[in-house]
């Protein structure tokens, strides 16, 4: 049976989000349209959203700030949710900082209402019921927060070109959620947020049961 | 008036967990009795368990992977919850590293029932209701997990000599709970956990209303 290789795109347009549903063994795509956009990516456990991947429990499960192409990601029961498959970028992404939200532009001094990715992952997930109780620690691709000898953080733009992408197959059936970030006032998004898009894509060669668990040290906490 | 400078001692035995109240003004010390021992330290605001200290929210305002001294640590509503006043250890800390859990030790092979700093603050929020919604990624004090040049994590175990101490300020009204951490099968608390002290010593000059927001860099996301 011929089946297209892209089952399903979504654009997220500039300042929003978007949430679609994926299965165990497709493969999801996040594309930067038109280069220089950081995407927030949350990822929960379709049946309970209460369960959702979790930067802290990946970073003990990987001994690495974030995974290389081969490595997965795990949720806060520490179950594998990801794998990351494939990175076309330049390969720079963050797990350490939290998602705009309304607090954060009032801090940065905007009066009234300003796009926020907690905001945009809240609106995605309205048709989900019950909702999760958190904004987790998104998984922030093409965003650039390099960390220095002395533990110092700093805030770079994104690095995309039109086109790259970064693509994960799904470990769980999954709600992926994916903001692209309206932050306009710090540097990341290059000051002028862009679209990106989702493309969800039929498995390549389904994984078989039981071969999901392949991160693996063990010598952590 | 003279006042005793300690208020209250509670000391944490190891493996377990213990909660105490502290107002805001006051200042909460946690102690390394023995030395070379981990505390997961988490904070939640006194009159609503949901909003507790948020990594990721401390790292976006600090710009830092922890708070030097002088510096604070913030909620997931982006209010400032501690201020780091003292440390007399070498100053290694950690909060990248999710709590440890039950099934942290299944994985490492535990049979049975073990220990561990997510149970251990279950049971010390027991009192409190409604219980938290999450786990929040813990202030792991002592705990030594530097990052290299490559973003790779070691672990290392903790370098605080018997009677070594970290001294935060309260910034509101808040309940702490510090877990001995129970793991003795990775290397962090040195193979042998041991036990920690909590204690709540009086404001020694009361900070006027509204100096609490003084960390500040702007520039993020």
């Amino acid at each position: 049976m011929a089946v297209s290789p892209t089952l399903q795109r979504t654009v997220v347009p500039a300042r929003e989000g978007r949430a679609v549903l994926v299965s165990s063994g497709q493969r999801v795509r996040v594309v930067d349209l038109e280069g220089g956009q950081v995407g927030d990516v949350f990822v929960f456990a379709r049946d309970d959203l209460s369960e959702h991947h979790s930067a802290s429990h990946t970073r003990a499960q990987i001994d690495r700030l974030f995974p290389k192409v081969g490595e997965q990601f795990f949720t806060n029961r520490r179950r594998p949710v990801l794998t990351l498959v494939e990175d076309t970028s330049v390969g720079r992404h963050d797990m350490l900082i939290a998602a705009c939200d309304p607090e954060r532009y009032a801090s940065l001094g905007v009066a009234g209402w300003h796009a926020s990715c907690a905001d945009n992952l809240r609106l995605a997930l309205a048709p989900f019921t019950p909702a999760p109780p958190v904004v987790p620690q998104p998984i922030n691709i093409f965003m650039r927060i390099p960390v220095d000898e002395h533990d110092d953080l700093s805030w770079l733009p994104a690095a995309t070109g039109a086109g790259d992408s970064i693509t994960f197959r799904a470990e769980m059936d999954c709600v992926v959620v994916v903001s692209s970030c309206p932050q306009d006032i710090a540097v990341i998004n290059g000051g002028v947020p862009t679209s990106l898009a989702i493309d969800v894509l039929e498995a390549e060669d389904p994984a078989p049961q039981g071969a999901t668990h392949r991160s693996g040290k063990q010598s952590l906490s």
